[in-house]
């Protein structure tokens, strides 16, 4: 049977989600829980995408296979009760044995928060990005707005991106302010490596006026990562939702 | 010159406020980033009182005195620049050579978070009490308004606690839900040891309907710790405010 569950997970302590040798990840945490779940035996995770380390996780989605016939609703507490604290099992579901969480993705939601107090807040400092500058937020959205649609986003990518089809298609960007805590919520149909991060960096030098809003469309065009702002950190990010067409 | 502070801290990886041997304490990182500032002399800091190990604040109030002559405004940052990331000076004043900040202190307020998340929210639970069962507010609102006035906490505090007088006055108790967070707000004269995290442990059996609200007037002419609620968790607990007459 294959499973499809919907986890969140504090990157704070793991390099990343993808398994590596001699280092602690998100999908080697969940592999070594569902190894003992099933008798050692060893259970494959797909999940939507990598992400970073640090970067966290409120939705990513991941399926894999399972012999075992524990009723649904038991599962994410079987699994949570295995797992580190710092990964938890939201919701379980039975996926048809075609499903792919990656392949099968259509769209995914990504916010990025920014703490804008002058002195860091102590309980955000793994949490987010820690940005005490003025911000002129009209200029951020103004920005953002030429981000809109489907563009090759080359000039918004890590020049270590392998994929050579760098077109996407961004379907929202919304900012949300809650005290000093910003908020960026970026939904589109994929992104490509460190593009919210990049895209995120490329605003806030629009926020601070070191970019002017109209430049956007200028950088998208060049296809260059010179042209962009830096890539923002990792700990300010989260993978929020996953899309699927069902 | 003595110099009053605002301080938050993580109490996460901290063994509490106070120092003591081989073991992490705030006390401990501000007179060592202090005696930094200080070419290596000792500097005592005293605070409006001690919070336990994995307590958090976001107002605790701290002073010392310093023959330094750094101004004013730049105390913060020179202070912040060698402390831990997870202590941070909010504000610096100069105040006058007889402020205490315990003695001086006539007021606090304390919060606690409840983390009422079926699947325990990852990124609080360091910051959060995670209790998954029903609760019924109103039980809760009711019986909090029996702790309110002047009474002797004796049955509300920790049978280690060695002050003699328990007479203590409650101000305010209120919560406010924000989705799955659930945070009780609580003013008073002065808390005794536990005593916040004990009224939450009982607050909460008046949620579940364990402890009537009624009871709550018997509780407190027991004198009986015995009679009263578990002491909840450290890790849900914030100093938030510490109140001065002027």
């Amino acid at each position: 049977m294959r499973i499809k569950m919907i986890i969140a997970y504090d990157g704070t302590d793991f390099n990343g989600y993808q398994i590596q040798p001699d280092a602690r990840t998100v999908q080697q945490e969940l592999e070594v829980a569902l190894s003992k779940l099933h008798k050692g035996a060893n259970i494959k995770v797909s999940a939507s995408g990598r992400t970073d380390a640090r970067v966290h996780a409120k939705g990513q989605v991941i399926h894999f296979d399972t012999p075992l016939s524990i009723p649904m609703a038991k599962w994410p507490k079987a699994l949570n009760a295995v797992l580190a604290k710092d990964v938890r099992v939201l919701e379980a579901s039975e996926a048809p044995e075609s499903f792919h969480a990656r392949f099968d993705a259509c769209g995914k939601e990504y916010r990025y928060v920014i703490d804008r107090s002058r002195v860091q807040d102590v309980f955000l400092r793994n949490y987010a990005y820690h940005y005490p500058y003025p911000l002129n937020m009209e200029a951020m959205k103004m920005a953002s707005r030429h981000l809109l649609g489907t563009h090759d986003f080359t000039a918004f990518c890590s020049t270590k991106t392998e994929v050579e089809d760098r077109v996407r298609t961004i379907e929202s960007i919304e900012f949300t302010e809650e005290g000093d805590k910003l908020t960026m919520s970026i939904r589109g149909s994929g992104f490509l490596y460190n593009m919210v991060r990049i895209i995120m960096g490329t605003l806030l030098n629009a926020g601070t006026g070191m970019t002017q809003p109209g430049e956007i469309s200028d950088m998208i065009f060049s296809r260059d990562r010179t042209k962009t702002g830096k890539t923002a950190p990792g700990h300010g990010l989260y993978l929020y939702k996953v899309f699927y067409d069902n």
